[in-house]
């Protein structure tokens, strides 16, 4: 089954302890759909100004990503510069031109209105709602937010989360959100809020999920070398949505999977700036990983 | 097979976010001992002053605790006073008050000394060493240290480490002894100091194990509430050290047994103050939480 995003496409500029990179292709909507399109064909809705550079639109087609919903107007691009502390859990926002992205009104295709498999990526939760309206019968529907829509739109946010079965949020933001410091209760109260599925991303920590009658949780893969975080939470969520949508249901053992592919990619992502890891990933690395992961977790030691 | 710890017999009195216990029995050799208990016979050595009441020996006896090297001593049993922040990561010693701890000498009781599975609790990397010295022919040695040997007695404790077999600290004392602040290059060090493992325990994160050849993550256990974090770390090295004990061997599959039942301990004696949890513990529960804990690692999901 193919899945929907809608979502930003940014290009970013970072710092980290490692390096720098300048303009590189950036955004969560780009993340997520180059690590879901090893899973699932992506279909991409996103704006990008006129600068948008035809070798980008080559990279993402070549990875059968569908740009039909890829909405190209007049301006530039959204771009963000950032640069990363020693403890790279903490970054600063150096500058910020939303470009394009400043007037964003997510429009469905026809031919994508009956998508299954639904991400909803960090953006104002009026927009996300305003995807879901014109989804005919959407199936899986996950989301993603921030601190700013958490304090600034809590009531769109929280009308959104009545109607999207899985929430994809770090901890930080869970505990803004529910107004609890301990996960646990933190994530008894998101899931009271309407989603069936609570995914708590905890950086270095791994991922935690949540539904009424589970807890799953998944260590990060252990690096040696972080060297840019950026893109690494919609990495996780393209992989996690990529794989649901390749097996065409969620279970319980699809979305522990799934989990588990997502935290693979975010392993990848990492390991270099911006896309750079996923540009040459292939499925093999991928499977190789998933097996480490296997044999990282696995109790019985065999 | 049984197992020998060395260490503190201490009465805390301890303050956290849900209210506070006096004078209640504690010390690494107390949380380690109970724990351990529940999977081997222990064999404790330590000091106490003449006035460590009967009713705590005649709970360490009623848990078959070997207390055959639990010196009394003139003068007072050590005592510890502290206060936790609400971030119970945080605490502030307010009072400490070795007594006759503070020139504590292990010596091993004639029958004591052909022990195979040791566990040298945080104390002075000097007496640790003094212990091993002592044993003909140790199997399996773990050892725990601090912040204060690792900064203040860094020569002692190096050549300690070239003599025990598993290093069980924490993630910050990780770092602070190897100099590395990533993880996996911390481990990398550590286990180039002598250890032929390394486990570090990350608090609410759980627990990783380092070899040459392998790598294991365990979370903590997900809990609604933690009423104090005093002794999780002895109570941890308890159900591995027992665990491993019990199965009378150190492989892969045992020691990764081992890591689940110290975590399964930890989770518990957290949920009440002081020693409060595993004063009624019973074999049910810990094997109930051993069951949840695979189901909650379990990538299969089945």
């Amino acid at each position: 089954m193919s899945i929907l995003v809608v979502g930003s496409v940014f290009f970013d500029s970072l710092e980290t302890p490692y390096g720098r990179a300048e303009r590189t292709l950036g955004g969560a909507a780009t993340y997520f759909s180059v690590a879901a399109s090893f899973f699932a064909p992506v279909r991409m809705v996103a704006t990008v100004g006129e600068d948008f550079p035809q070798e980008e639109v080559d990279f993402l087609t070549s990875h059968k990503i569908d740009l039909t919903g890829l909405e190209v107007r007049p301006g530039k691009t959204g771009s963000w510069k950032g640069r990363y502390h020693d403890d790279m859990n903490q970054r600063d926002t150096l500058d910020l031109d939303l470009g394009v992205f400043s007037d964003f009104q997510p429009r469905l295709a026809a031919a994508h209105t009956g998508a299954q498999f639904v991400f909803l990526a960090n953006i104002d939760p009026k927009l996300q709602e305003s995807v879901l309206d014109q989804l005919s019968a959407p199936g899986v529907v996950g989301c993603d937010t921030m601190n700013h829509w958490i304090t600034g739109s809590r009531a769109d946010l929280e009308r959104l989360l009545g109607r999207v079965g899985l929430l994809v949020i770090n901890d930080e933001e869970a505990r803004l959100l529910s107004g609890e410091s301990n996960i646990v209760r933190a994530a008894r109260k998101l899931l009271s809020m309407g989603p069936k599925r609570i995914l708590i991303k905890r950086g270095e920590y791994g991922v935690i999920q949540f539904s009424a009658d589970s807890v799953f949780a998944v260590p990060a893969f252990p690096l040696e070398e972080v060297f840019d975080p950026t893109g690494a939470g919609d990495t996780f969520a393209g992989g996690l949505m990529g794989e649901i949508a390749r097996s065409g249901e969620l279970s319980e053992a699809s979305l522990r999977r799934a989990i588990v592919y997502g935290s693979v990619m975010a392993s990848f992502v990492v390991e270099d700036f911006g896309l750079g890891r996923l540009r040459g990933l292939t499925h093999d690395e991928i499977e190789k990983r998933y097996r480490q992961f296997v044999s990282l977790t696995d109790i019985s030691g065999s």
